[in-house]
């Protein structure tokens, strides 16, 4: 990095906030899964958006690409700087201030840089509900959850991380300061320029605040793990339970046996508590609003459902513990599986009511390809979400062909149902291959002549999505 | 119209649906109220988006410019054709056909075209809700509502337009079919193209098809009148009332107590059920999933309110007649106002926590300004959207700088409020002034470049909008 780049970045942020020791760079350099590595110029650690533009303006003149980076809790690399060592990363993490909770307008308004957890909290002390919730609540940054529009276990009910945003402040990859940080349920003035940012994972801009919406406590809740023969009965079921219980659903997670088998294998004191085995499990949760009586309704719901056939077991929780016990089995499932060995990964979407045929199209295509990969199928039914990912023996895991294959095999069936080869994650630089033989040439198109109207040189993140 | 444009024209979509005679066009040259008239080269009615498609690249070779049109009930004539009679009106009545409806997904996809009554009554026969509802319901096109995000009543549960939309297929303006019709819930393959187009008003393209999300239908319902001394008590009672009974709150409706008289005033069987007069009303309806109880949730509030005397009486409607005599009342607000003579309106947003003092504010700004000015305030406090309307005296309404002078007044003091000159009903043609005094250049410019993007020859909708 030419000394003048380092001097007017220092005198922007201060000497501390550069950071260039290679022990001081190093976390900033992979994703916490270590599955992307690259190399860095500097991490630079801006606390106000006035020094976000700064930093822009220099890296700009410099033609120095800018990779921002949250939480680095991404799981599509979308974080990590490329190998070539000619980029800087942007740490978001200094700007981690609750500006405002405003609990009648039912709004927070939050620099990017903060916590998920943070706001959860902050939101909660007003006695209201910030609803975005996912595993790596207490490491990732809302500005990365916007960045990726993350999804999460509460989608169902609340939407994805795009819902939840009323406003944002965007810095330009010129340095410009777009104020659009508005606190406005409605506010039809032309085209609603922070959808653009929301899910554009850094390519246009950087996310510098955002005021997001908070919605009521939920009042009571029950937690139930319930058993079934296939994908096609849980489908059923959350029909059953929306018109019984409306949107009070806040999870519908689908988990196959081998996951749980998985589980209670690998992790200390998990205990599935049905006690037969049954092919497919539902973790299901509902939130009511002061005294609606979600519980009565989920217990008649089901148990209907299991007169009927379609439910042949399920257990409701009796406590606090308990319903965590049984979201420890859902959210244990990721770590047993790595326990377990490896493994092929997919975070893909299908319309609700072709997840069952899916789920049978995708089974009997990787049993046959793949027959020495067991199936570990588990996600959000309720969002059309699935993880059908795969344990692999080492000489599948060891070759990239093969490796290849699969994804091929997955989502080319993903793209026969009109599905997406990324519900959650996003693209990265992980799936841009994908992105290009999967979507429309004419949309790619569209979102490379956007990108030039916000980024003509081309510095926000390169290498990602696009 | 040069025979070769007509010829082709007429090659496309059949004579039958190229209309030039001056009795068939004129619906089509003026919006419903009558306040913004136009001429045209001829109306055409494409039945397909592949007819969609060919007529703009006819156009785009003929360089003339093209106006979509759904219902022709927009409320800033931003279906209007120009007075140059240069342009082509795109009228889409004929593309209404409901193609799928999915309980399952719970969505429903349908051509651009169909009534929006319609819409929800198909989803209704598949026992689910479609919940956009205004006004216009019975003749506007969801084209059109989804090109200028329309909102209506029930906003404050379901979301605006823009909220309710998985997927959307669109007509670039160089006849390019963009398919992006995916009835997806979760879909993070790069920036959400769709977004651009609801709320573009027509000048990115021309939305062809569409899936709506559907939700439960809702299980009981209790609407109830209340009358309260100010705003700032609604806004209370809100807060209260989504404690207690959560995302059950359909419409929270605020009425000045001029609305209502001038309701009782000119429409026939009109009557407020509240013997007493008070200050401010508010229409409360709250629709209960499966056995929610949410009119003894509601009572329960109101009598809290009552006991701390934020609210001075309530009734509460004890069938669905009563419940219709209700709505009556606020429905028949704009009706009454043009009987009663002139008026000024307006739609403007500002956060709910600030609306009290805003109405506080803008109230004495007019009654100092415009002191024979009578305000009738009216709107979805649940939105934070207001009609802060005023009836007008001869002299005022015949002058259009003291016109101008008065949306002036009101648009610097939303201003100040960091809200929105136009909350549900775009910019059309009629505020295309305020959105060059009001919206940040910033963003004005990134409109235009992102226009440029998708219609560089600027043949959509010209003239409305940017």
């Amino acid at each position: 990095m030419s000394p003048t780049l380092v001097e007017r970045l220092a005198e922007i942020v201060g000497v501390d906030n550069i950071l260039m020791e290679p022990g001081d760079v190093a976390p900033y350099l992979a994703d916490w899964r270590n599955a992307y590595r690259g190399r860095a110029l500097a991490v630079v650690r801006p606390a106000s958006t006035e020094a976000i533009a700064a930093v822009l303006r220099a890296c700009i003149a410099a033609s120095v690409g800018v990779v921002p980076q949250g939480g680095n809790t991404g799981m599509c690399g979308g974080a990590t700087p490329s190998i070539e060592g000619n980029q800087i990363v942007l740490a978001m993490g200094r700007m981690n201030r609750v500006l405002n909770v405003d609990p009648l307008n039912n709004t927070i308004t939050v620099e990017a840089g903060c916590i998920l957890a943070a706001i959860q909290q902050s939101a909660e002390a007003a006695g209201r509900l910030f609803p975005l919730s996912l595993a790596a609540e207490g490491s990732c940054q809302i500005g990365g959850n916007l960045a990726t529009n993350a999804g999460g276990i509460n989608v169902l009910r609340y939407g994805n991380a795009r819902d939840l945003v009323l406003g944002i402040e965007a810095v330009l990859p010129d340095g410009t300061i777009w104020n659009g940080l508005r606190a406005l349920r409605k506010d039809n003035r032309g085209y609603d320029l922070k959808q653009l940012f929301i899910g554009s994972e850094g390519t246009l801009g950087i996310i510098a605040k955002a005021v997001l919406k908070l919605f009521p406590l939920p009042g009571e809740t029950v937690t139930a793990l319930i058993a079934l023969d296939n994908p096609a009965c849980a489908v059923q079921l959350l029909a059953q339970v929306r018109e019984r219980c409306g949107d009070s659903i806040s999870a519908y997670e689908l988990m196959g046996h081998s996951c749980l088998e998985l589980v209670s294998r690998h992790i200390p004191r998990a205990r599935i508590p049905i006690e037969r085995e049954y092919p497919w499990y539902l973790l299901v949760e509902l939130g009511g609003v002061g005294d609606a009586p979600v519980r009565s309704a989920l217990e008649a719901t089901v148990a209907e459902a299991i007169d009927r056939g379609e439910v042949r077991d399920a257990v409701f929780a009796e406590s606090v513990a308990q319903s965590e016990a049984f979201w420890r089995l859902r959210e244990t499932i990721p770590e047993a599986t790595i326990a377990e060995g490896a493994a092929f990964r997919s975070d893909i979407s299908v319309s609700i009511s072709s997840i069952a045929t899916f789920v049978e199209s995708a089974t009997v295509a990787f049993v046959s390809r793949f027959p020495q990969s067991r199936i570990v199928c588990f996600g959000h039914v309720g969002d059309g979400n699935l993880h059908f990912n795969a344990l692999l023996p080492p000489e599948y895991a060891q070759s990239d062909s093969i490796m290849r294959d699969m994804a091929g095999v997955l989502y080319d069936i993903v793209e026969e149902f009109d599905g997406s080869f990324s519900a959650e994650h996003g693209v990265g630089q992980a799936k841009r291959a994908e992105l290009i033989r999967y979507k429309d040439g004419i949309e790619i198109d569209l979102m490379r002549r956007i990108k030039h109207v916000f980024d003509p040189l081309g510095i926000m993140n390169p290498g990602k999505l696009l």
